[in-house]
């Protein structure tokens, strides 16, 4: 029997056992960048029983202290290439950016059989790289990308709720073996999430727009409050509104450049369009053009109500 | 023993008589705009037993309504000049475009001793439209503004709590009674606000800042996304992030025209500063430029920690 605390930063207790007696379906999973994502992959796994052993891979040593200490994994590791030798299934939760090096530390280290899988946020700059480092292995990397997070970060954050009712992007290329393909969508699935397959570009496009843009436009809205005399003072005064339309602003900086740097095709224009919605508001303001503006304020108001609410 | 449901939409049940045997403080309230604030004012002073009758002014039919049905008012009147005739104390919850003609409408009507005060989000503008049609009502007038609200509009919203540890800000002008003052205070601090004094113009300022602008950002983020083939589609795919980014676009574009219109002084340029801060971040993104971003994202982790989480 498996339990586990979720609440964020206690200690989760899990046991190694799986909780049917059948043999777990991954016997050694190697997580590469304990963090929220990944911490609460393992963390989704023990608890449904589909894993034996986690063994985590990270650059800061404090992290995987803490990732150790809450049960998230059984084992810690520096070295990345010896970590993936004994791996059934690698699993990469670090920052895009990082990606790339990955593959290629790992790639020839990796056994015949292991399945690659990874969380990043954008997918068409991880394919490219998988495809560049992994060579043979190639056939067994699966993408994927789950729709999740909160805006805390590391080993500390992770629950094994954090999936539950949540995409995930599913996007196995035309070389991907269908038996790899199958047990990360098993494994997703034991999270709890809801599994849709999308095409890379068409990925990019879409997270472009309903997640990382929203991030650019917290980010730069924190940075203008924060400017000038007076600014301690004026956020003092802020309600929830601010504090809900900056929550993302707190988001971890490093993967987010990545992010952002990764997926800039999409991001620029995007930027540019949002200027001009912006424009289009500061030209009524500036005519005090009240109709203009209600018009404007109601569309948003209407479909915010027909796509972001009722879902 | 006045109890009131706080679930919105549901019926509140608030007896008319008040918790204390004493004489309550307002004799008739008359609010004017019953809508999530001036409700929520007239359900927490039931609560508080500080009123005996609130009566309720309003243009929807369908809304006072509601307000009637649910206890947030005793009385409905679609007339505000018969209204005030015999009011103690006038509220107007209406939104700011609307202030000066109510001020017009009810100036001939106010009894002597009738304390006026407002709850609208820009000050100067409600100030200097007061000063012009009150006349010598002028001095019971005490301009305020409570910093509280949902995206939820309309009597419907109305719940007593809405103002628990919120801000109140508190604009006596230097001919403003100080026994007006003290009622007006008396009144906020039972609904359980926290009460700061400011000045007409930097508050205009502060709240243009951490509340007028946030809410252009949202309805322009969402007006961008709501655009362009497969547009319902992409907001499907969209996280708790862009929700909570977002939630503010759901805020009344009636009430927000007029409160940009009044403040589009302070708007312009802050519009203007927005939009440089984009800018940056574009310039960043179309160079690779991951360093610049990182730093940008940074600052904004680090501000929103110090000033928008530890509050």
């Amino acid at each position: 029997m498996i339990k586990a605390k979720t609440t964020r930063q206690t200690t989760v207790k899990v046991k190694a056992k799986p909780r049917s007696a059948a043999k777990p379906l991954i016997n050694q999973l190697v997580v590469i960048g304990v963090g929220l994502i990944g911490g609460s992959f393992a963390l989704a796994l023990k608890q449904a029983g589909l894993v034996r052993q986690v063994v985590g891979v990270g650059r800061s040593r404090q992290n995987l202290r803490v990732a150790l200490q809450r049960g998230v994994i059984d084992r810690a590791e520096t070295n990345a290439a010896r970590a993936v030798s004994t791996a059934d299934m690698v699993f990469i939760g670090a920052p895009v950016g990082q990606m790339p090096g990955i593959f290629a530390q790992i790639a020839d280290h990796l056994p015949a059989h292991t399945i690659i899988t990874d969380a990043g946020s954008t997918k068409q700059d991880v394919i490219a790289a998988a495809r560049a480092h992994l060579g043979v292995h190639f056939k067994r990397f699966v993408p994927a990308h789950p729709i999740a997070g909160t805006e805390n970060s590391g080993a500390a954050a992770a629950f094994p709720e954090l999936f539950q009712n949540r995409h995930l992007i599913l996007l196995p290329q035309p070389d991907t073996q269908a038996a790899a393909t199958r047990l990360v969508r098993a494994a997703w699935t034991a999270c709890g999430a809801k599994i849709t397959r999308l095409d890379a570009a068409e990925h990019d496009a879409i997270f472009g727009a309903v997640s990382h843009l929203p991030h650019l436009v917290a980010f730069a809205l924190v940075n203008l409050l924060s400017q000038g005399q007076g600014a301690g003072r004026r956020l003092g005064f802020s309600g929830g509104g601010l504090r809900d339309t900056v929550r993302i602003a707190g988001s971890s900086p490093e993967m987010w450049r990545d992010i952002c740097v990764a997926n800039r095709a999409v991001l620029v224009p995007l930027l540019t369009g949002y200027t001009q919605q912006l424009e289009r508001m500061r030209s009524a303001l500036a005519a005090a053009d009240g109709d203009a503006l209600e018009t404007m304020f109601r569309q948003a108001q209407h479909t915010r109500e027909r796509w972001l609410v009722r879902r």
